[in-house]
């Protein structure tokens, strides 16, 4: 069995070229993750996901524990075998949803009591109850559990936030099991403010991880505030491990951060906007519900490999968002995926190429200038 | 091109072994053609719907006139470009659609006026408009435009309207363009009565149809009265034109159809009944809502070689279901798709080898005894 590491392969500026390698596979950074909340990335199969480059999945340990269960998975033979996903599975702690999602949630020193949305019943998250959950579920890379810290926050409420998720981060590592191929990641928190991010960079190298996430961002501070955080957070974390940008983000947001020195990513965006017929582009977004799109020939894009633009007009996807078709959200789905391995792939080539600079800016004018009117 | 044609390979009592040829490519008989009422068989790409060895669709005009549009349809390179679906396809005409989902419908001599259902505007369906709709839409089988006689209806009701739609047969015949690789089907009405589908036939067969349809059943009047029905019509048919049972059904429909000397069908069935999570096996129906599949290991059947039953066990496509998961009706879908396909090819191998009664006696006992409990 692999250990689970990190190796980098290449520098350009401050952003990093590397693979992440665990018991399930590797996988190639900057990477995307894409969301498979409760057990499935949405309106696609595995194959599906896998058909767009991404190596490595996420999934949620709120939902996961509260429907199916964690012990349910773990009798199914993990979240692997459960979801027919062979390669990587990172999972996050659960604290971020019981704050957003769960009802009469009560936080104390110990963990968090509350009531699931789904049926009302009531469940407690602790740092060690979240470790064996995601040790039920099977995952590769397993997170803290921390408190992500609300934006705004005064100084003040922003540091008892960080300073319980770094108690957290300890109780995590000491409940989490060692084994080989396996990782934990701890998360930096302390909001906006530099030397709150410092302290709990600090306390966290000191605890030691296998990889180091910057939390409490993409909470609403703005992309300006949030590379403002990455520029002075990144170059504290250890050259050695991974970097993951939690819930980041839109491809304007993901650039950025890779060029800040992030090596992973995950969120909704691409997932849950083709589900609404919303469409990720090189020349920016476009919405399919638009008429505009009713008697278009053309592909989404012209070279884009997906099934989507292989096969299909935008007319065609038109119709099918119009009509409330089921494959309307499926071939867009599997359409934003592919954009947003495709956009990982480029940045990964740059970075290997030592051009991100010029890559980024062609990217970032491209994406600005917007769609390609029909003829 | 290959002229629009029906190869008649082997008999077993009434039951017929054949293959429709079409512009679009052959397919095998007894068939079943999943229903792909607004140019897409729901929750399932073209790939997933050839997967599961269907080699003919259907498209529904009603629907797609109104939406998209059989004039966009034709602009964009017709229905087989537009979904993606380089096979055989049926149209049907219409008619039966205006009458069970149009708005203020108003029937005369000269066809059908209506309104959308989707956005209330006006439309009117004639036999000669029919043809035309599907002549742009590019179906490889057109059928004639005809009124689907209710039931119950008394023998005065069913034969007048019986009589109207052989006069719409006679002008969908005179409307309809002579394409090499493309027919058109004539349909037999007549309700409960067996000197109605008579002369119903003989009407039908005086004009000349590439293919003869058995409509007005599958309304309500049951297995047992719908089998009498087929037991006196059927064999009134050209034995070299195929003969379609529409909108039936039912696997036993389909296995008592088949003996009755039926060779197409179509039926939402499957895909509707996937999208609830209702599951067709050899051992009869199953709901993978039921709290009983939470923890089964076991696929949905052992032998199945469609995605679902290839990867997941019933506990994972429960969860799906229970979650609200897209995932749960697109592998719901592709199994009841591949099971009607398998139901089929298996009348088709037991025709072919004169075997059809034992066969559809071993289908019978194994489909009433219901499914094999858990361990």
């Amino acid at each position: 069995m692999t250990a689970f590491s990190f190796t980098l392969h290449a520098t350009d500026g401050e952003a990093r070229r590397g693979t992440l390698h665990t018991a399930h596979g590797p996988a190639e950074t900057p990477a995307f993750m894409p969301v498979g909340t409760a057990g499935t990335v949405k309106a696609m199969t595995p194959e599906d996901v896998a058909a767009t480059g991404a190596e490595i999945v996420l999934g949620n340990t709120y939902h996961l524990m509260l429907r199916p269960g964690a012990d349910r998975v773990e009798r199914l033979g993990g979240l692997h075998k459960f979801m027919n996903w062979p390669g990587p599975i990172l999972t996050d702690s659960g604290g971020f949803q019981v704050m957003s999602l769960a009802e009469l949630r009560k936080l104390t020193e110990e963990g968090v009591r509350f009531r699931s949305h789904i049926d009302g019943s009531y469940h407690t998250l602790t740092p060690e109850r979240s470790m064996v959950i995601q040790r039920q579920l099977d995952a590769d890379v397993t997170m803290a559990f921390d408190e992500c810290t609300p934006f705004p926050a005064e100084h003040e409420t922003a540091r008892e936030s960080m300073e319980l998720s770094m108690r957290w981060a300890q109780r995590s590592k000491d409940a989490f099991t060692q084994r080989a191929g396996y990782g934990l990641f701890g998360i930096v928190q302390g909001g906006i403010y530099e030397d709150l991010r410092r302290r709990s960079v600090e306390a966290l190298t000191d605890i030691g991880f296998d990889g180091y996430a910057v939390g409490g961002l993409a909470v609403g501070e703005g992309q300006e505030l949030m590379f403002q955080v990455l520029d002075y957070t990144a170059p504290l974390l250890p050259e050695d491990r991974p970097r993951y940008l939690m819930g980041v983000g839109k491809p304007d947001d993901i650039v950025g951060a890779v060029e800040r020195g992030i090596d992973m990513f995950d969120c909704v965006l691409p997932t849950r906007s083709g589900r609404t017929g919303q469409i990720f582009t090189a020349r920016g977004t476009l919405n399919l519900k638009n008429a505009r799109h009713a008697d278009d020939p053309r592909p989404l894009e012209e070279d884009c490999p997906c099934p989507a633009c292989a096969h299909y007009s935008r007319a065609y996807l038109h119709h099918l968002v119009r009509a409330g078709e089921m494959l309307g959200p499926m071939l867009a789905t599997r359409h934003n995926v592919t954009f947003y391995q495709r956009l990982m792939q480029g940045l990964r080539d740059a970075i290997a190429a030592g051009r991100l600079e010029e890559h980024a800016a062609q990217f970032r004018e491209d994406y600005a200038r917007g769609d390609i009117p029909a003829l």
